[in-house]
Order: C-alpha cells, then structure tokens, then sequence
C-alpha cells in the first residue's frame, strides 16, 4: 500500500526527516558521552565541516535557522550598525525581530530588487548614504544574501563573487542566509567552497531542516576565530544543547554519503517538474525564475480554485509589480515524489476545463 | 551481554534519551504536517500539560533548560527591574548571562543560604532596600527559585508556599527552575499542581533534557495570557521549531504512562543508594542533605584519588563555609543502575584499605 | 555696533539659547535644593505642563531630541513589536538606532510617501501584513509622527485625527516626534491640547533645544501612569539630571509668557520671508510646501554655487522623485533677522545675474 | 547679608554651580557654531583634556555620571561578559540598571570589600572561576574601580597601580568611576596622568557635575581608537547635544586655571573640619577614613535625633560589619563654607548635652 498523495505543497518544513537522520539519532543514544559539544559526534561534525569546505572553519550547530541567522549576524554587526539585505529576507519579515534581538539593536536596511537578488551598485549607494550621516546614522558594517533567495532564484556564482567583492571593498561582511543552501548548490553544480568562501561569504547560516533534518542547522563561520565568540553567544541565547550528539549526528548523517545534496537534487527536480507542468497551462505564467525548489506561478482564480478545492496547500503571494493575476507558491521538498506532482498538475488541469 | 559499568557520573545529561522518547520521534516522521506548532502532537501536548497541572496552562516546548529559564524570566521582569534568585543558581552562574539577554538587561541580585534555598525574609529585606532606593535602583519583580535546588535539595511544600505567598505580598512574581522538577516531586510525592501553581508558582521552567528525552524542555505559564508574549519571543529568540512535532514528540513520551516521574524516582533511588554506600565509609559526609539525585560529599582525598585512578568522572565543587575537606559531587540518571553505583562505591572504598 | 549677518542656514541648532534661558539658569544657581527632580523648579514644571496641554500630564525632561524619541518609543513598543513611521523620520535615519536601542530591538518600518506625512490606508495595509504573518513577525504596536515633519510640512488637524483614529482602531499607540513642536503649532494657530491629545497623540517628544532652549526637551505622556516606567528607563539611560533644576529652568523659562511660540513664530516668519523671497527668482521652486521654518527648493546649480561662493552654509539634499534639480534646504531659527534672509536673498540674486 | 547656613549635607549635588562655570554659558551663546560638537570650544576641550591628561586621549562629554559610567563600560565589555566591580559600588545600585542596557546585558559582579577598594587577589579569584566554567559562564573582560570609592576612601597610587597590572595580566580592561575624581586627585596629590593611565586606567568617567559644573561628566578613553565606538554610543544613547558648545563650555571653565581641583580641595577640607569636629563628640567615631569629601560616622541615636530637630538633611547608612551604633553620611561640596561645618557641629553637639 502506497502512501497517500501529498496535498501540502506550503512549504518543505511539513516533512519529517530522512530516515538515514533519524537513524543516526537512534545510533548515537547508546551511553554516556560529555555534554555540551564535548563528544566524539560533534568532533566528528567538525571534521567533516573542513572537508566540506575545503578549510578550517568553525561550525556551531543550532536547532532553528532564524538561530543561525540571527547568531551569524550578531558577530558581523554591533549594535550601533547596520545590515543590509532585501526587503522580503526572512531575517527582514519572518523572524520576528531575531537579527535585532540577537545583535543589540543593529538596524536591518532594506534594498528592493525584483528578483530577490542584492547588487554592488545597491550597497554603494546605501553606504555612500551611511557615511555622509557619520554618528547620526547606524554605520555600514554587513550584508545578508539568502542563498537561494526567498524568490526561489539563486545567485550565479560570478554575481554573487561580485557582491562579495564591492561589500568587502566597502567594509562590509557577507552573510549567506542558507536555509535553501543545498537546493542553491545542487543548482550550481559547484563545490560549497565555491560557493561560499571561495566566492567572499564570510559566515553561512548551513540549513539542513528544511531538507532533511529534524532540527539542525549550523553557523559556519569561514574565519575561525570567531569560534569563541559565537560559543558564548549560543550559550548566552539557550542554542548549546547538554546533549549536543543528537544535534551533531543529524548533520553528520545529512553529510554522509552525499545526503544532503542527494535530497535537494530531488526536490530542485520535482520544483522543475511542477513547474514545467504547470506553466504549460494556459493563463499560468513563471513570476520568477525556477532555480530551486520553489515555484511562484501567476495563475487564473479559477485554478487557485480548483486546487483549493481538491484540498491542495499553497500558499498565496502578493503579485510582483506588474503582474496582475494572482501568483501561487508551492514548494516541494526532499520527499515529494513524481506521483505528488503530477496529482497536484492533474487537479490544478481541472481549473482549466 | 550487559552493558559496560557507568563511569561517568558528572551530571545527568551526559546520558541518552530514554527508548520511549526515541521511538516517538520515529512515530511523529510520517507524512506531512503543520509546521510551527499547528501540527497534532502538539495539541496533544497543550492538552496534557492542562491535564497533568488540572488547569488550562500556557505550555511552550524549547530545547534547552537555559532558554526556557531565559524566555520564562523574560515574562516576569522589564530590563529595568530586579530578578532575586540564589547566587549559585544556574541562571546566575551557568547561562553566560541568558536571562540579561533575554530581559534585555534586567538584573539577578543573588540571595545567599546554605542550603541553596531562599526564605521570605531575604526577600523582604532585599525589595525593602529597593524601594527606598527608587528610580535609582532596579525596580523588584520576580524571584526565581531551583527545584531541586544546585545543592540537590528540594523546598517543601510549606516553606515553598510561604516564599511564594511573602513574593506575592511584595510584588513579586515566582519563577521555579524545574530542571530537575521530576526528581523534586517525585521526592515530594505531591501533584505537578501542588508543586507549583498552587504552591504560588506563577511560570515554570518543566525540564525533560535530564531525564529521558533527547533536547526537550518546557515554559509552563499558569496564566494563561502569557501565551502570546511567549510565543513571540521564542520566535525572537529561534526557539520555535518549523517541525515543531519532533519537539512535542519528546514530551507526550515523556509525559505517556508516567515515564518522568518513573525515570525520576529511579535516579533519586539511586542517589540514596550512593550517598548510604558513600557515607558508610570513613571520613565521608554529606555536605548537603540529598533530596533528589544529586550527591554532594566531604571526602579524603584519598578517596578522589582512587576514583580518578579508576576512571571516575565527576567534578570537585567549592566546600560550604565551615567544610575543609574537597567535596565530590555525583548525579545519578533515569539509567543509572544499581550496579553502576555499587561500581563506584567499590572503587571508592579502595581509597580506604 | 550690529551683530554680523547670519551665514550659517544649516539648522535651527547651530543657534544659541534665549536670553531670558540663559537668565532662568543663573536664577535657578542659588541655594541648595533636593536633587533628582524633587526641586521646586522641577514642581513648577509639572504644573506649567499640566496648565499648558489641559490636563494631567507625566512629563520628563532630557537634554537632547534623540533621547526624548527613544525613551517615548520605549514604553509604547515592546522588543518583539512594531513601530510605523516615515523612511525619512529622524527615529528612522539620524539617532543612530536609538529607538532600537531603547526598546531593545523593536523594528522601525517605514511607510514612504511624498510629503513626510503618513495615511491611516498605509496604517492598515501594514498592519494587515502583519497580523497576517503571526509570530513570524513583529507585532504592532504604534506609529510616530514628526510633526512639523522632516521636509517641513505640518499635518493638519483633521489629518492628524482621520490617522490617529485609524491607528487606535488598529490597536497602535501614536507617538509625536515635536522637535519642532512650537514651529507646527505656531502653524496651526491651535491649542497645544488640540495639536495633541485631543487629536489622538498618546506621546510627545516636545521640544525646546532648536527653539530657544541650550538642551532641553521633554517627553509629555498623556497618560501619566506612564511616568513610573518612564522614570525607571530615564534613569537608566542616564538621562536624570542630578541638578535637575538646571533642565527644569529652562523649560519653565521656555514656556513663561509664551517665549516658545513667539520663537517659533518669528522663525516660521522667516522661513515664509526666505521662501517667498527665493522663489521670486528665476529658475527656483519649492520643493515642499513651506509650513513651518524649513524651505526646500529646487535650484538652479548656479545659484547653489553663488551662495556658497558668499559663504553660506545650507544642506543640499536628495530631490524628490520628479525633480531633476538640486534642491537647497535652508532652516531659520528664532533668531534669524529678517536682515539675515535678505542678506541670503541678495547673495542668491546674484547667482541670476 | 550672608547667605543662610547650609542645613543638606545629604551629596555634593544639590549645590548649584560654580559661578565661573555659569559665566561660561554665557559666554558661549553668542553667535552661531556647528552643532554636534564641531563647535571650537568642543575644539579647545579636546587639546585641553590631552594637556591635562599629557596624551592623546578621546573625550565625550555627556550630562551625568550614569551616562559617562554605561557609555565607558560599554566599550569595555560584551554583552556576554563580566564586569567587576564593588558590591556598594554607584553602577551595581545606583544607576537603574544603565550598564547592563548600555552593555547590552553585560553582567557585574559584585566582589565585597570592608573599605570599598578591591585587591589584585580578588580579581584572580574570580576570573580563575569564571575561565574554568568555560561558555557557561560570562567571560570576564573588565573591572570598574570607583576613586574615591563609595564610602569615601581613596585608592592610594600603589594599590591602583597593582590592581590594573593584576586587572590586565588577567585579560580585563580597567574603567576608573571618577564622579568624585577631583576629590581624588586633591587627597593624591599627583598629576591626573599618574592617578589613571600611567597607573593603568583605561577608560575613566571624569566627574564634574559634583564638583561646580551644571550637569557635565566625560567619558575620557586613553585608548584615542575608541573614539569612533564612543561616538556612535553617545549619539546612539542620546546623550550627543546638538548645541554641545554648552557641554564643552561648562568642561572648559571647569579645567580654566585649576578650578576643579580648587573646588575640590576646599570639599576635602571641609570634610577634614566636619570629620574631626564631629569625632571630638563622645561617642562618634569614624565607620571609613575620610580621605575625600564624604564622612561616615557611627554616631549615637541621640545624635541622630539633634540634627534632624535641627533640620539637617543627611543620609543614615547601613552599618560596616561589626558596628552596632547608626551610621550617617555627610557630604561637602566645593561651595560648603566652615560655617556651614561649625554651624552642623554646633547643633550635633546639642545632642550631647
């Protein structure tokens, strides 16, 4: 008996694990190991973040990615500074205040852009701004890019080297929010020392619970030195588990093998096939490119209907500027099968009859 | 083929998670559900923590006993006010400053006692120097209070109601630091709501992470109204996880069949079996009274050397005022066996031939 | 002997203070008197505030502007909430993030429009955002207005109301950022009460160091329950004047025999000199409605360099949307001489010849 | 016809100023300056302050003690760090709190001294717990040393000098709370260079608001690079005066001649008068040695009751350790007249009769 087909399409955190991560929690329970990061699971974890990325690096696992997010950028920008990112990042409109919170204060600027996507000419402008304000004004100190955006696009590596580049020239560091950092690079198709370092990011929020993971996410920090701050920092915010093996083993197993890129493969494939399918529709139309795994369509209200109907969960986006119809977002996730998406391309086909 | 002995007895998290706890994660990985706490298991979980305290409650699950102290003080104290608490509590000395953060600055005055318990008088005297002091001085607001205590003893049920009844006369809101609150009921033998709420406890931090479960902890508001702020600022702070049912997962298990307080019980039991064995030898005494499942004892040094000798872990901790020799402390876990205990007792006693 | 023409149009704080301030300072030295605020000046004060808006009134005095904005913005937001205001506010660009810091990392969201001044429909959309995203976002939780605004135009009455209602409606709390207070009322010919609470202001930074005073503003809570947690953060911030009589004499001298409307008047009659004047020229239009004492107007390049080629010191600030040229802004002061403008409007002519 | 007795002997803040201070103002009001310190009086402070201090240093001028003790220890210390000070000291329980807002949630901890002055051997004691408790604890950074202390001693140069070399040998940065620093410097009789920096003082908050001054205090960093950090906070706190001339100024006439140490040797002096006046009564005797303008005196009830018949306002301490008898606080001021002092002798003694 095959297991029912999906309906929730929202977002990629409606799905449980992996079953190579729940594994690996079961594997680690046996006996008693030195808490608070001291056991051999998370030495292991830091080695394999080395080998990942081709370097030292200091790696701090957290639960949650407004974590990540949130501790990245309170060693990157003290109170009194700024931050620069897009109006829609998640830092900006979904975490409640987290940046601000964890950082003391630092104010969050938004920069608009179409696609999701920062450009140098951007943080010139804006820290050309800041400077000519001196102490009136918060002072320029980091940028946040979302790897793949909240648009569902994802940076080129040459654009992205860019930006890198004029922030660094501008005194500024990078920050990669990485919740889709998986889907960005199986998109890529490069190595995640290209791209991150390699490229100019200096500290990356590595997500792995949208896609695979229970709860684990990691602050990767490129200079290491920051280690020391961002252990006080996780303690002082509650992120450092007592039993930090059932932390480390989640992302070890998300390492092993290839998992991690193996499941975003997946779910960028099964994003390519909705959309594909969908667009091929009448009325439906992309309202951004498809780069990952998510997919935001304008569509006629009647198949906004249909799939309501059949009991499908999307959600409903504002419209970009210039796009009148409705724009529907669906995300597909590590898990999501062939058969989910042609059910939901077969429902959202009956809109159209 | 049994299991080797136990010799690490540092502190109840180094061990795993109960078998229950683990096979509930399994359990909550089918499917598609909710995310951010809108998912089944956690309406379970509000159902049964109103029903295990026999009145509706505000329950928020986080993953660590530090963020649930922070979030909960954060409700209890403006960044302008006063927090009291003993000078050896845990968020005094063993949060890296937590609850500032999460108050956004309110400051913990510490009263001290010799047994790790705060009396009504302190505080009386401690908010009368505040009030004389006015806008001068952090405004008094809460006091929090660790059950079981650092010190492994538990308040009664009478002088816990005349602190909380004289912190009420005095403006005060109570706070108890449940880290170990199984161990301490299953002590006192009363009802979760004798222990608390109707003791005068106005939030409670209800810890799970040192007795069964894999990273689960609770803030557990008896008003109600709180649930908003407190959710709020879990968000803030990363705390509310996006597949929150792994979270809820752990503490319906631990909940399920009474599986805390039977855990409970067998570490305390197991505590009394050591302090006896442990005080039958020569020289050994109790520098605290043992009421849960922490054992604090005088020793020869001798006795410290042959524990370390055979492979012992467990820290050496400032002796009381009055006490000369090194005091060891051990703690005991829901998996602590008899014969780890008789492990260490023989290896103890060659420190006296 | 007259004093030299006045140069320098940058701002309405490179003056110095009213006489009859300076005088009130020397009155104010005799004796000694109790500290803290508990002086008889200081009760004076309270008493002139409660004559002077009609009712009770909590009214804190500070020394600078910032000061008075963050700490109302303070007791109005809570750190996981919300405050609405122009992109261009002085809250939002030139305090260096004082108000995050005060609220401890409240968000500030910007509603942009074309003449400084915010619409109850932005209110709502905002709003509606943002009780859409849960506690993923911050919540609402009140709206500032700088009034006269930052591009010197005044909201009037029935405007102030429609948007203080709508905002009440929304469940927003409404701030007033009056550093030119005295300027905006002088404006509107009304009652401080009409310009105020009765129009739905539940806050005012009202202000006095750009009119007359050396430093000197005030936060004025219409509801005086307020003045306990204002008195505690004040404090705190290092913003209680142990002499405080020094600060209390200068209010209380400000507002003695309307010396602060006659100020704001005489500087709002300048500005209408100067802005009349300078747009008599070829080639020069206002870029804002003049309405209070600052004038921006779209210049001729030439006429920019004929002014600083004489020496005077102005801001040239970004135009507008629409406007293609420079635009100038030049403010007066209280003791601005109309010999002063006609100097500036003689110098700018010559920039026509 | 003379001015009455002085009958509040409660601090050195509720005289007024000195009236070459007040002259100062005046003087500086006319014409038209840059605001935000650009001004050339805040010009001639600065080469005034690396005179005195014979080095470059970065001055900040603010209005109060609280402000200047928050704005310097938050250069010194992290939000997830320690702060050592003297449990009595003004930052532990005078200031609401303003250095862990400041701070951003920074801890103090308080280490007791019978003499207000703590020791090299204190500092050891407590940064070795600190560093054994790893990220669990906040990590120490900086000790605040109050000269003259609360209870009136003054650190002599050799103990200062060995507390900041033990201070920095540890790894902390040491911020001298110089409210009474004048009162200091006159009891030293040594150059401000060797009462801080040659000594090892880091940052210290130079008084003057106590000592003649209207309300003005500086932040003077003998580190010059703190000054861009320095500049942000004061803005950011707002506690940057836009007609800072009158800041400067009143710091100005306060160096102009040796008017602040003049002001300040004639308080000690009048505390030397008071103390040995006082102390010739039977039954009164020193609580701490007067070495700056404060005196606390264990005196008997009777006493007590005399001088409040008469009407003499001062503050009745808690007792030191040991000492069963009241203890009250007098204080003198750089405008206390020795008929001030024998007039309060006279009526202490009617309580002997």
């Amino acid at each position: 008996m095959s297991a029912p087909l999906r309906l929730d399409f929202t977002s990629d955190n409606v799905t449980g694990a992996s079953p190579e991560v729940l594994a690996a929690l079961a594997a680690a329970n046996a006996g008693t190991v030195a808490s608070y990061g001291a056991d051999p699971l998370s030495e292991v974890l830091m080695r394999r973040a080395a080998e990942l990325f081709e370097r030292p690096v200091a790696i701090l696992p957290v639960a949650t990615g407004t974590a990540a997010n949130a501790l990245a950028l309170s060693v990157l920008a003290r109170p009194f500074e700024a931050i620069y990112c897009h109006p829609a990042a998640h830092v900006m409109t979904d975490e409640c205040g987290a940046p601000e919170f964890y950082t003391g204060g630092a104010k969050l600027i938004g920069l608009p852009s179409v696609d999701g996507r920062l450009t140098p000419g951007q943080l010139a402008e804006a820290v050309g701004f800041a400077r000519g304000m001196g102490v009136h004004h918060v002072r320029p100190a980091a940028v946040t890019v979302s790897q793949a955006s909240e648009w569902g696009t994802v940076y080129g590596l040459a654009p992205l080297r860019a930006l890198c580049s004029a922030a660094h020239e501008l005194g500024l560091r990078v920050h990669m929010d990485g919740a889709r950092f998986a889907n960005a690079v199986a998109r890529l198709g490069c190595s995640p020392a290209d791209a991150t370092w390699r490229a100019g990011v200096d500290v990356l929020s590595f997500g792995a619970s949208k896609n695979g993971a229970l709860a684990a996410e990691a602050v990767v920090a490129f200079d290491p030195s920051l280690a020391a701050e961002l252990g006080l920092r996780r303690k002082r915010a509650g992120h450092l588990w007592s039993k930090m093996r059932f932390l480390s083993a989640q992302l070890v197993a998300y390492l092993d093998g290839g998992l991690w890129l193996r499941n975003a493969r997946h779910a960028n494939d099964m994003a390519r096939r909705l959309a594909d399918g969908i667009t091929a529709l009448p009325g439906v139309t992309l309202a951004h490119a498809v780069e990952a795994n998510e997919i935001f369509v304008a569509v006629p209200p009647t198949l906004i209907g249909a799939l309501r109907a059949a009991g499908y969960g999307f959600y409903e986006w504002p419209p970009p500027a210039g796009v009148a119809a409705p724009v529907a977002r669906f995300v597909t996730a590590f898990d999501t099968t062939a058969a989910d998406v042609d059910g939901l391309l077969a429902a959202a086909g009956l809109g159209h009859r």
